[in-house]
């Protein structure tokens, strides 16, 4: 664990690097030569980056000073990939990671990919041994999509398909199937085809109707083909990094959605 | 993705079996020829669940129904492993692991192991390639975080050791040390040292008032070597799973701990 | 402000008397000649605690420690009263209250009395120039809320009636309608007319299903004689009181109901 | 309860009304003949609502329908006090008033008056036979809140005093003190002399570090004069009135402050 790597501890031509200034200022940047970073403290030119260890401590043109740090595909979700859509936000995606037991070498399908930023952790966590297969109705997201993982280095591992998934899902056995779309009820027959014995189907849903529907739909059909759901909300509440006022900031995110998760199971009852 | 494979699709001896009679009833058994699971609910031999697909529906032996599953780790954790200490939750190790950045391939120092679920996480999602070192002063609980790492299969990516990180820590240019340790402040140097540039420092915390402290002593030190941090809590409210009474169950978990993270930087400022 | 009051600054006879040992330990008892309090901790007779101030210390048979306190109306509706119902809990009443705008000398009615705990926090806050018009279905739900009315002091300020309020609400120009129903959209029309103009109607309701029929029969009417609906949910956490381990308690409750509330306006549109 | 009064069911001259537009569009105003309420949705002249009966429904000059409401102390509270500093939100102001017990007659202290919305719930709820002595150190702030209390109607029942409260509170056997000062610790004594035997003091606290002093003061005096605290805080979650997508808003407020609250005992321990 000796030698030191471009773009893992050295900040190089062409590597991403996050220039955090201040807890709202931070941004990620690919490094280019001859290019220049400028915000409202203060510039410096990448070339004076490039070399230097990450975690390094600059002077801007201004005299303030900034970190260079590595970024985590958290921060290229938040300060480098494109958005247009809602996204699922990493107090869920964790959650999700666990729940669905995914990890290295985990075959998923994703229904709703957006601006793929689910996409993203999926096949981060899988690895290069796994496989993400994504599924999105709208060609202008996968164009997102494919350009945010392009960015984080991880479309290898991805394959977008511009189907909708209630006229089926081709992959079977994999391990887990995920949800982001606004009918997760509609799909129930596909998604069972497409998983493994024992596999989550897990659906990340905005509002309680729509898991009420999910909910009604599972009942009618007796539970058949999966297990009862269990229902979670998370809530992260950020504090103040202060040590003579420790406590929570006074606005939080109050709301991203409902996660509802269940087993695959025979389809008799 | 076709074929079937032992403990993973099917269920032989030695596969580690979730049988869940009901959200209470939920019980994770390793499969052994000759042996009985039994239960308030009723009872079923081994031998007979032997060569079931995961996924299955069986009636025990009162003719009620039970589902055999494949455990998922947090299945594991929750109904298979011994736990003599306080752990970390999945709605907070979800979290963990996406701010830390760890992946497959990572290494990763864990700072107090108590039980090993924690361990069994981070072992899990580093996989085949990555590595945890994970450090422990207590020797009987060293005993138990090893054998819940066997249960999960998970023991050859981890290295534990019988020592006070306040001493030094082993390692260097690891990606992560996360750390639930009474003091997490007494080990900034340790921490520093062991970790790449740019590497993540992760704490989980039970009371305000360590927090205070930890965040004081990086005040002292003029946040030398580190980062400000950020500091979040994580709240999970469960829901009940009925369509004509969707609601959020009645008791919570109000409280698990703090998470503190911040970037390892250079040592000047 | 001078003088000291029986059953407001001092034990008398007759008196109701919080003995207050620890945190779980807290009992109301009625003072009465010749009783004796007992506890797992120890016993006192009433007779050594008549002629004390309350907030006096005493010692019980065990050498334990105990306060004698004077009960507030929470500490009844925890301590002494019955209970055969689910209740609103002090965090949810609390902001009814200032929501419905009552105080001193308001006119409300309450649809569903139950255990009578919102009748009596309703009868206090109006104070003894204001009434309370409680209904009631269940004969036996009217003896308790009854008897915990009487032991509250509190049953003067609340007429119970043993009605279906979907039959109609005798009263006009009250100033709120604060309802705890299964079916809180089965009486708009009634409730409209019972409100002083721009009088609030607040509905305390338990899942979200209730929740969506109440705002379907809502827009159903076009808002016909009501503003479009606020709706919260409030969320209580407690704390250790310890200094030197300052955290939340790790149980809480998760969920009790959600509280939806409108203004009455003119029966056009 | 037949009578229409003004003021309570009609509009008249001097009287505060809502004019509520939409949910982020209300306004209280007070009427003047000749005055004119503009907003970028529209205007009306004053003389056009008085007269109407409150729950009025009214076209603004450009069509659009808007109701005119009577103010509840909270509208007031949001819409038309003047506000100059933090202020205690109603989700915790209803709690405060069920745990210190106030009711109608009630004589409270409180320290602290800032912008006055604490002081004015207060005096709504002891009503025309109680009182609120209310101790403020700032005259800027003492002006602000005077003018609150006088445009909710309330000033009659406060006796502001500019006064420090750690020189001493003049009042005697009052039933409550409730605090919104920085070191709520200070008065112990001062509370402890100005409380009727077993009144409640209610301290509400920003931070964590504050509690831990609080707590620590009062273990460091063996708790002489008080019972060990409760401490709580309380989230409010606001929900979207849709009935076909019911769920909470995205933004909440995360942290006011902690609620510390215990009785007074006698003064030996």
């Amino acid at each position: 664990m000796d030698e030191e790597r471009c773009c893992l501890d050295v900040i190089c031509e062409d590597c991403l690097t996050l220039i955090e200034i201040d807890e709202k200022r931070r941004f990620v940047v690919r490094i280019r030569r001859g290019a220049v970073f400028g915000s409202d403290k203060g510039s410096i030119k990448h070339d004076d980056l490039i070399g230097l260890k990450y975690g390094s401590i600059v002077r801007l043109s201004t005299g303030v000073k900034a970190y260079v740090l590595r970024p985590r595909l958290v921060d290229l979700m938040e300060r480098f990939f494109e958005r247009k859509t809602q996204v699922i936000y990493p107090k869920d995606l964790g959650f999700i990671i666990l729940m669905t037991g995914i990890g290295p070498g985990s075959k998923v399908v994703e229904l709703g990919v957006g601006s793929g930023f689910t996409t993203a952790v999926l096949a981060h966590i899988v690895g290069p041994t796994g496989k993400v297969y994504a599924y999105e109705i709208r060609k202008d997201m996968i164009e997102i999509a494919k350009r945010n993982l392009e960015k984080a280095g991880l479309a290898d591992r991805v394959i977008i398909k511009h189907k909708d998934a209630r006229e089926g899902i081709d992959e079977q056995m994999v391990d887990a199937v995920i949800a982001d779309i606004p009918e997760p009820w509609s799909v129930l027959d596909h998604v069972h085809k497409a998983l493994r014995p024992s596999g989550v189907y897990l659906a990340f849903i905005p509002s309680t109707n729509q898991v009420v529907k999910l909910l009604k739909a599972l009942e009618d059909r007796g539970y058949k083909g999966f297990t009862r759901p269990r229902i979670v909300e998370i809530m992260l509440r950020e504090y103040q990094a202060r040590s003579d006022a420790f406590r929570p900031k006074t606005l939080m995110i109050g709301h991203t959605g409902y996660i509802v998760y269940m087993f695959k199971v025979e389809n008799t009852t």
